[in-house]
């Protein structure tokens, strides 16, 4: 496994590749949901590559970016076992150097959601993933659904601006009681990390609300919202049941919609969703 | 010549293409300047693409889309006389479908001169670039120096997203009286054309002036302002002697500044520019 720390090594790597190349591109802290995104990489091209870059631009002012898990040497034997060709580690001053300036924006869908509660995260990703596309060159690139609304805007990135890369979602990995992976699982104390439960369990009520027959968004919703105020250490962001295209917010479900949610359980934002579509 | 007018052609037609591959991007109704970028590609590359696409998001509201000349049979031959291998000319619904809402954005520098008079106009440029870089994926792409602010923001926009193109900077190519190169020339009756003398000869009057030793910029474009103000047909929109990097504006030209200019001929906008350095 070859480790790369600078652009200037990356291009050059990038350059001497014939074969097709996946890409993961990671914050690191790595757990079963990036190990999984490598194997379907693994599984779909030649040469695997994976980056590390804790991306401040898609941190608020507010969010955690500083307190943001890191484990370089954990993350690097977890990717070498999974067979992993190369891992881009960047520096935060190669990637935006002084007096850089330039964003990829995506607009729209980007106001919704995650993009209310975290205003200007969807600029930092589309941007730094644009940046990572153009110094890896991937054929395909493997993102969490995990994260609907960041693959949803980065679809739509890549549509839009013609970008030559296939951008591939890949399922939910949960913890063995429900829990969706997260690196920031680990900042959840005991207690916490009993409570956090509510979210899985609250998005498995939606989907079996509406296997029994339910179509009204809203009521949906308020037994949702009821059973997560249940849990004194959860605290409601949003709950949203949307159109899966524009994310708009829908009354009746009517084809295919996006039911997710962000809680605070503690200090910690948690997020999860699933897709439910006749 | 191969003429291609739809993405999915021009995506497989690239796919092809082992050789190096230079680009000159156009909004079309051709003149010796995109004639000069051709041949610095050719001179340069195994294979020159060009493409002919009149970009509606670089125009405002106010500006002259709908009126921009435009005659492709002429342009066509034109560059085939000249050598070309592929034009790119793709529908305009192609490359902004419904629903397009993805754009590329350098901050900064865009402010300034050309982002004062036309907001949003640098917006469009970068992002139907970076949309026609993606697609043609040129190893060199030309841009002439006419557009100055264009140029940096375009090389700006290249270093700052890690894109794969090196950008190609081409002196501007003048009619034999001065008057630069323009395809919105043709809008000039032979008054105006006449009139328009005027630009190029203000920005040679700042580079004599410098020469003779002027360095305060503020005594230099109040000169230039004088002799443009003599000229009844034309109307100043900005004059700026500017750092080269930062596009600010200069009390005392100290190193490389750029001289550039905006004026009015009727209902006509033409720019000019030199770069003058110690």
């Amino acid at each position: 496994m070859r480790v790369i720390q600078s652009i200037s090594e990356m291009k050059e790597a990038r350059k001497n590749i014939l074969a097709s190349v996946g890409f993961v591109p990671t914050m690191g802290y790595l757990h079963e949901g990036h190990m999984t995104l490598v194997r379907w990489s693994k599984n779909e091209n030649d040469i695997t590559a994976a980056s590390i870059f804790v991306n401040p631009t898609q941190f608020g002012p507010q969010d955690d970016f500083e307190r943001y898990p890191r484990n370089t040497e954990r993350d690097l034997a977890m990717l070498d076992k999974e067979g992993v060709d190369i891992v881009f580690m960047p520096p935060v001053d190669e990637l935006y150097p002084q007096g850089y300036n330039s964003w990829v924006e995506v607009k729209g869908i980007t106001d919704k959601l995650e993009g209310i509660s975290r205003p200007g995260h969807f600029r930092g990703v589309t941007t730094v993933v644009a940046k990572l596309f153009n110094l890896v060159q991937p054929h395909r690139a493997y993102f969490g659904q995990k994260d609907a609304q960041q693959l949803r805007v980065i679809k739509k990135m890549v549509i839009d601006l013609n970008m030559n890369v296939e951008v591939v979602s890949v399922p939910t990995v949960r913890e063995a009681d429900g829990l969706a992976m997260s690196s920031r699982n680990t900042y959840l104390n005991p207690a916490e990390r009993n409570a956090a439960l509510i979210v899985s369990k609250s998005i498995q009520l939606a989907q079996s609300l509406w296997t029994r027959g339910e179509r009204n968004a809203n009521k949906i919703k308020q037994q949702l919202v009821q059973m997560v105020q249940n849990e004194p250490l959860a605290k409601i962001d949003y709950i949203s049941i949307a159109d899966d295209d524009s994310l708009d917010e829908v009354d009746i479900i009517n084809g295919r919609a996006l039911v997710s949610m962000a809680v605070w359980v503690g200090k910690t934002r948690l997020i999860d969703n699933i897709v439910i579509e006749s």
